[in-house]
């Protein structure tokens, strides 16, 4: 059984499908670690040409999601698990953080019973959605104080933060825990490869010294700040 | 010709492409107003393999992008318009928000000249890049205070928030300006659309009243300030 599940309810899975299939989600795929699921909201859309969405009451531009679709597709999810956890990526959230992602990855790795840990990702589009749909979240998130187009790329950006931190996925496991912003503000050091020497910029000379005592004392220097 | 073109500098071209192919990011693209371009970086590895990364100097988890395959895939695109500016999502990088966003649509409204305003986006992967690398980036920008594996989705972040503002892209020109974020950490209006009561819960009878200034009040009082 894999250890997390994520549902993605969205009017564009084909936009959003390929990216779960490469590179560390992928092997997350693969690894029977993390399982991804798609509900096209569309398929909830009422009358003949299956809308999802509706003007403002009061006026203004743009459409609203409507209660019914979304409502629906989330029902739809939790009949077959109520322990499901319903995350909407919007403005008024929690603002996300390294600290986030480690609190979720540690629910998932502490989760007991069979069945993985369940999230239901709700992908607004267009200009926004009708606020009685808070009703039936759990985790209101915001990635970053910026507008986009809809809700698909903060999806990516929680699934992918989270998921790269469950056991089995990256190389090393220890890869995760000194990275930036792992505790709040702090940043890496600076790191360096081959060729030493690249175009007249060289590599710091204690890198090359072989005394780790040193070299941790270099790195710590020269961790930074977030801005 | 468009008035911004953004060429993408990436190992993973087929996870990025769709999402440049609905919705907003597809309009811009099919109106002439944005280009968007790859460049796969694995075209300018090194040796048999088509290497980008190595280990770090001085021990560590992880491979480092080198400097070799990154410096030669810019100069590449550089060859041919020297005005384009790199971008590098990177931890070490201002923080993004609506203001920036805003800040760069406007440089590319306002470019003089025939030749569209030009981004090349470095989209680093694995542990992280060799630090020289940052001499040939003209923006370092940080998406959020988290982790991702990759710098994809901050690429298309980037994108996404820049072009929905740019004319033409999204329905009403106004939209983008009274939204959140557009002015720090305002927060848009609750906004309902039908039906009018949903199991129970109904909309604000203020904003079926027809009474524009009673609803601008409602909204003003109504909107937000980000946590």
């Amino acid at each position: 059984m894999p250890k997390v599940k994520f549902t993605i309810i969205t009017l564009f899975q084909e936009a959003l499908e390929p990216y779960l299939n490469v590179s560390m989600m992928w092997k997350a795929k693969k690894e029977g670690i993390a399982e991804f699921e798609f509900v096209n909201l569309r398929d909830f859309g009422l009358g003949p040409h299956k809308s999802v969405d509706d003007t403002p009451y009061g006026g203004g531009d743009g459409m609203l999601l409507r209660c019914e679709p979304v409502f629906n597709a989330i029902e739809s999810v939790k009949k077959k698990d109520k322990t499901a956890e319903v995350i909407l990526p919007t403005p008024v959230g929690k603002i996300w953080d390294q600290r986030s992602a480690l609190e979720f990855s540690e629910k998932i790795k502490t989760k007991r019973g069979r069945k993985p840990k369940h999230y239901i990702i709700l992908c607004p589009h267009y200009e926004g959605y009708d606020e009685r749909i808070l009703s039936i979240v759990d985790h209101k998130i915001c990635l970053g104080k910026y507008v986009l187009t809809g809700g698909e790329l903060p999806a990516l950006i929680i699934i992918d933060s989270i998921v790269r931190l469950l056991p089995g996925v990256l190389g090393g496991e220890t890869s995760a825990e000194i990275e930036s912003f792992s505790d709040g503000d702090n940043l890496e050091y600076p790191q360096y490869t081959k060729p030493y020497d690249f175009r007249g910029m060289t590599v710091p000379d204690i890198l090359l010294s072989g005394n780790h005592g040193e070299i941790k004392k270099w790195r710590d220097e020269h961790s930074g700040k977030a801005e």
